[in-house]
C-alpha cells in the first residue's frame, strides 16, 4: 500500500507555520508499517494543486491531503478535487445543518461564505469533523483514494484517529505489534550496540527496529509483521526490558515528570527542589503535570549566594570553603529545601551552565546532583557537553531521573 | 524566479525527524519577495530521487535539495544527480585533501566511505562546507539549477547564508527590505485592523504585509520592493511604531527575556520572583538568557501556602481571607521576593492554571500578577484561556512583559 502525503498552503511555504501534522501521521504510519512515499507541500493555487493532485493519485494508492478546506477565497481543496474528477461541487444540507447549529452555538449567523465548507465534489463522501466546522471528505481519484481533512491539529489529528488510520488498517488486513521503550542518558550507539543480539537473532527476521533520540531520552522502537506478532512483540520487550533495565524509565506515552509525579503522588510523598544552574527548569517540569501541586511544595531557584545561604540555609563556610558549584553545596541545597518545606524529598542542583563561568577546574557542563531522602542524601557530579540550553536540559531531566531511582 | 525545495531522507518520512530546515530558509526567501512554489519530501530511494530531481528542475529556476550527501549507501545524492545528467561520478580532490584533514584532526582514517563524501557529478560545482565534513554542490539540470546541502542544520544554515542566499539576491538583482516588529498581547485581528491604514496607503502600493503568530507574541512584517526599498521601509516602521507604541517590545531579533534581562543589567538592578501557577517558567525564561545570574537573585515557586507563608512571608490572614488566588496574595508574593532577596524588582504570580481547581468564581485561567518596584507595587488580573499549558506561558510572558513595561 503506497501512502502519500499533500498539504496545501501559502503559510507552509513563507515559513510562518511549521507542518507538525505530518511528522505526527508519518509516526503512527509508521507503527502500522508503512513509509510514506512522498510528502508534498503546494501553495493555495489552483493550478499547483491540479497538478499535484493528478500526481499524487497517480502514484498512490492513499493520499492524504490537508489545507484548504475553510471559508475563504484561497480554499481551494473542494473545488481543485472536483476539477480532477470533472464533477461538479454539490451542497451538502447535513453538513449546513450541523454549521448552522454550530454557528447558532456561537451566537452567529451563517453566512455564504462559510456554507462553503458543506460544498464536495458530487459523489464524494463526507467525514463528520467533530473537532471543527469544516468537514473532510473523500473520494477515489484514478488509482488513489484521497482524503481531504482540515488543516488545524486537534481537527487534523481527530480525524486521522476516527478515519485515516482506522482505513490504512482495514485495507493492510494484519497490522504489525509495535513497542517502544524510553531510555535516559543512554546514547543512540550504546543502545544500537546493545540491541544487535536482540536484532540479529534468527527469531526476529522481518522485524523493524529503530531509534529515535528525543534527547535527552533514547527511545528504542520495534515493529513486528505477522500472524503471530504480538506474541513476537511481547517477547522482545522482555528481552529489552532486561537488556537496559533501570535505564528504561517508561513505555509508550510515558513522561519522566509525569512519572516523578505519579510515584510521589502514590508514595503520598512530597518534594522540595533547591536549584540553581537549571534556573526553575526542574519546577517547571513537574508543574506541567497537572496535579503537580499535591507534590511539590517549594521550588527555590537559589542563583545568588545570599539566597542559598538565607533561603535554603546553605553554609556559607560551606560556600566559602567547596565554591557554589561543589558536591557539598548540592547536598546542603537538597537538604535545605527538604527541611525548609518539611517534604520527604529534596533536590538540590548546582553547576555552570555556560557560556561564561567555566575554569579549568571546573570547565562549563561541570554539574552537582544531589537527592536527599528519608534515608539519607545521594549525590552525584556529571559534566555534559553542549550550550547552555542543553547543559540546563541535561541537568533538569537527569534530576528528574534520579528522583526517579530513589523512588522505586 | 521559481524556487523549489527537495528533500531526501527516510527519517523525514518516518516522524523520526521533523525538517525544520525548509521553514528556516521559506522565511529568508520570504524576507527576499520569494514563496517557495513547492516542498517536497522523498525517501533514500534511486527511483523517487531521480524522478523528483527531474520533476522538480523541470518546474523551477532553483531547486534547493538537501539530504543524502553523507557517506553511506543510503546517500544517493550524487548518484542520483549524475544518473539524471548522464554524467559520471568524479573524485574532487581537494575535498579529498580537506576530508583527509578534518579526519587526522579527529584523530581518525579516511575509510573509503568516507571518500564517496568527494565524489561529484562530473562538471558540478562543489561549494565547500566550513561547518562539517560533506561538501555541497551545484549543477544546472535541465531548466533548473539544483544546489545539494547536507540535511545537517547547522551546515545546511551556513551554506545557505554563504551560497543560496546570496545567489538568490544576486539572481534577483534588486531585492526588498523587510522590516519585522513584535508585539505582546495584541490579537492578529487587532493587529491586523490597526495596520489597515498602513496597508491601504497608496504610498504603500506593491508593499507585502504579513503576521507572524508566535504566540503570545505576534509579529507584524513587511517586504517593501523597488529602487527605494529601504526608504519606504524605514517610514512603515515609523509608522508601525507609532500605532503600537508600548506594545512594541521589540523588532527583529530581540526576544523579551533577553530584553529584561539587558534592561536590568543596563540599570544595574535585581529581580526576584514569587510564582505559583507559572511553577517556575519566569525564572527558567530569565536564566535562559546567558549573563542572567547577574540580575536574578532568587526565585520562589511557591506552590503550598506553607511556603508562601514560611519563605516568602504571605500573611495566613492574607491567604484565607482572599484565597491563594487573589491580588492580594500576587503583591504580597512579590512585596515578599523583594524583601527576602533585597531586590530592586519584585514578581509575584498566582492563578489557576488547570485542569482542575477551577470555580464559578475563579475559573481556569483566573490569573493574578504583580510587579513590586522602588516606588510601589502595580497588579493586574487576567482571565486567560486554553490549558494548563496556555495558561502558564500566557501567564509567564505576561510577568516578563510588566517587568519590561515597569522598568523604561
Amino acid at each position: 500500500m503506497q501512502v502519500e502525503i499533500l498539504a496545501t498552503g501559502d503559510e507552509l511555504l513563507t515559513g510562518q507555520v511549521v507542518d507538525t501534522n505530518s511528522p505526527w501521521l508519518m509516526d503512527r504510519l509508521w507503527d502500522l508499517g508503512l513509509m510514506v512515499r512522498r510528502k508534498t507541500l503546494v501553495a493555495d493555487d489552483r493550478d499547483d494543486l491540479r497538478a499535484a493532485l493528478l500526481e499524487t493519485t497517480a502514484r498512490a494508492d492513499l493520499v492524504v491531503m490537508s489545507g484548504g478546506m475553510g471559508p475563504t477565497e484561497d480554499d481551494l481543496t473542494s473545488e481543485c478535487v472536483a476539477a480532477v474528477l470533472g464533477v461538479p461541487l454539490e451542497r451538502h444540507e447535513p453538513s449546513i445543518e450541523l454549521l448552522r447549529e454550530r454557528f447558532r452555538k456561537l451566537g452567529r449567523t451563517l453566512t455564504p461564505n462559510n456554507e462553503k465548507q458543506a460544498w464536495f465534489p458530487r459523489g464524494a463522501e463526507v467525514i463528520p469533523n467533530r473537532w471543527g466546522s469544516a468537514p473532510g471528505f473523500t473520494a477515489q481519484v484514478g488509482r488513489g483514494r484521497v482524503v481531504c481533512l482540515p488543516g488545524v491539529p486537534v481537527e487534523y489529528r481527530g480525524l486521522c484517529d476516527e478515519w485515516v488510520l482506522p482505513h490504512v488498517r482495514a485495507r493492510l488486513g494484519e497490522v504489525p505489534s509495535a513497542g517502544l521503550v524510553k531510555l535516559f542518558a543512554v546514547p543512540e550507539s550504546h543502545a544500537d550496540h546493545a540491541m544487535r543480539p536482540v536484532m540479529d537473532d534468527p527469531a526476529n527476521a522481518g522485524v523493524r527496529f529503530g531509534y529515535r533520540a528525543h534527547w535527552p531520552e533514547v527511545h528504542v522502537k520495534w515493529t513486528v509483521p505477522g500472524p503471530d506478532a504480538a506474541a513476537r512483540a511481547a517477547r522482545i520487550r522482555e528481552r529489552v526490558l532486561g537488556i537496559f533495565g533501570e535505564q528504561v524509565f517508561g513505555e509508550g506515552k510515558d513522561e519522566l515528570p509525569d512519572l516523578v509525579v505519579a510515584r510521589l503522588a502514590a508514595r503520598g510523598e512530597r518534594v522540595a527542589l533547591g536549584e540553581s544552574c537549571t534556573g526553575g527548569m526542574v519546577a517547571e517540569l513537574l508543574t506541567s503535570v497537572p496535579g503537580a501541586s499535591a507534590v511539590l511544595d517549594l521550588g527555590v531557584v537559589a542563583y545568588a549566594n545570599a539566597a542559598k545561604e538565607q533561603v535554603l540555609g546553605v553554609p556559607a563556610e560551606l560556600l566559602a570553603a567547596h565554591g557554589a558549584v561543589s558536591e557539598a553545596v548540592a547536598r546542603a541545597l537538597a537538604e535545605g529545601a527538604r527541611r525548609t518545606a518539611s517534604a520527604a524529598w529534596g533536590v538540590g542542583i548546582t553547576g555552570i551552565a555556560g557560556p561564561s563561568g567555566g575554569t579549568p577546574e571546573k570547565p562549563v557542563g561541570t554539574v552537582h546532583l544531589a537527592v536527599a531522602g528519608p534515608s539519607g542524601t545521594e549525590a552525584v557530579a556529571r559534566a555534559y557537553r553542549g550550550d547552555r540550553d542543553r547543559v540546563r536540559r541535561q541537568a533538569a531531566y537527569e534530576a528528574l531521573n534520579l528522583l526517579r531511582l530513589a523512588l522505586r
